[in-house]
């Protein structure tokens, strides 16, 4: 876990997600610090670390995988954080889920958007209002 | 198939999904004219008609869903010509594909980006080049 | 939040979801009240509020539907509900979902029947018995 | 493939599938003959012979599972037309599948309303009618 | 639930899955002994009694499928369980979810990882070491 | 798409995937190069490459994953030619596909072993016989 791609890919990781990146990676540390590792080197230090698309724009991208695959509550509530941490607002964060509903349906529409009241509540961003 | 809410999705089907939106308007004709119904009333009048996240962003959430769900090629045809039709550039679709394979894996991704690649090269747009 | 599409589709919900249904929306009303009333005006004003499938039938797509999905327990509770509202017996309910065992594998036929159960716990309906 | 159960799970799987479900089990001969042997001896002996759901709600349920599963055309095309064998009509079909579009967003309810379409067509159902 | 089949899914069942598979079966009497039956006969008794694959390469088969359906995560407890009891190695179960995150996505490779690692934890096989 | 790395991931693919591996990167060449260097570089280079899984077991691991995943019919082939690659047989691939059946569902079964049967025909391997 060094390397100029794995440091990369750390401050990329702290820039994005923040705390909760760290504590995948120390939950991963005694059971599989390679996941943590490829999520790293990977995931942030190739594929975030490319200038192709603005953060905000992969978050958007993002927000729209987890909410579609579905059972992914963990890894959603990790990137509604994310999204606001690159400028998305919590107004726009609640269309796309609301988008959602038209392309996975309202049961993952629901899912996701209780997760992200959860993260706005701890981050004292309720009520949501529009712009 | 008239009514206020009705004429305003159709406007904005066909800006942005163009051709291809009506030609599933057709298609549905004959099988479930109330399901084109909700598409163009519901999903456009209603809910792509709304201010709150830019035409761009939507699609940007949109591909991400599509490639999710997996077994939508049909869909996502559709949506990266509305992509194209809303401003995003191939780079950027080809990025948010490519981002997507940390989400989703490299099946999905790639079932994606062959689907752009059909819609790229019946625009003329191959190859793709970074910007 | 107001109308007679709004009205019409309160009414359906409170009528097949009962006080479950409520709860959701009141959920959503400080994140997402526009996903809460697109719940009510479409989905139960315009789409159940339609007369060509029953109210029973359509809760057995239903079931059918969010065991497949995955993922949906939290909607699941509230159709499990719903499907006793509109008529379905426990034991039809727990037989279509061994039904879905064939064509979903035991896993989800699995969580779903678990979460049948709880809904059965809390209505005084366990045992479930063949009729 | 012999023997009291699989003799049960045939017939009922002629009732049902008809025609297309032979086709299945004959196409499975050369390279899985126990999954053809499952398919009628679990699948058909064990759980469609139940007597606890018509077998009318059985299909009901499982054009509900097959639309939300995805990627399931195959399968969705047999079904539909077991849907049509036991009773179900084209318009009761179609607004399950509408129906769909709530639970599981319009993507897998277009791909579904389509086979659908192909099934009626092949059968002379075209257009389907509200009744 | 008397019979041959029965009796060998039952010895096949607590020889693979344990206490675990028992608590199923038990947490199922209530509710759908028929679904209980159809996991010891069928899954057991019938499929995973065959000879044509070792019990440990079935574990990797079902580390694999039910990692990447999402949402199983008491079944992949079960299953992580199940794995350890006929012979993959803590190293060897870490390396297959590793490698699920080249097909199935970062998201559901964690999600898989944190099932396996409270499995470990109970049975006292943390840390995780490399052979 | 050069360095110890890549070359390093392409002998891995080559091993495994063989022919059908180079077509998957040749398509990419004008749409996503990006994508192949990552299938190449991290997928193979990194994960493959790990000595903690032997490669026959990676591939169970595979089929298990892309069955349960569903709509990955043209990974399915490619992985199935991979199977065969590293010494699975052709009985042993089927018997893991009727074990899918257990946890992914008839459906996603049948898809992916007609997928297989279509390799095997291709590679004078019908019909499939138990060993």
């Amino acid at each position: 876990m060094t390397g100029e791609r794995f440091e990369r890919g750390l401050k990329t990781l702290t820039e994005i997600d923040g705390e909760a990146g760290h504590r995948v990676l120390d939950a991963l540390a005694d059971v599989s610090p390679a996941l943590g590792e490829a999520v790293v080197s990977w995931g942030f230090g190739e594929i975030y670390s490319r200038p192709g698309l603005a953060p905000r724009d992969r978050q958007l991208v993002t927000l729209g995988m987890l909410t579609a695959l579905g059972g992914c509550e963990p890894q959603l509530d990790v990137h509604v954080n994310a999204a606001l941490n690159v400028g998305l607002t919590p107004a726009e964060i609640v269309e796309a889920l609301l988008h959602s509903a038209v392309y996975c349906g309202f049961p993952k529409a629901l899912n996701a958007t209780f997760t992200a009241k959860k993260v706005f509540g701890e981050r004292g961003l309720l009520p949501v209002t529009a712009e």
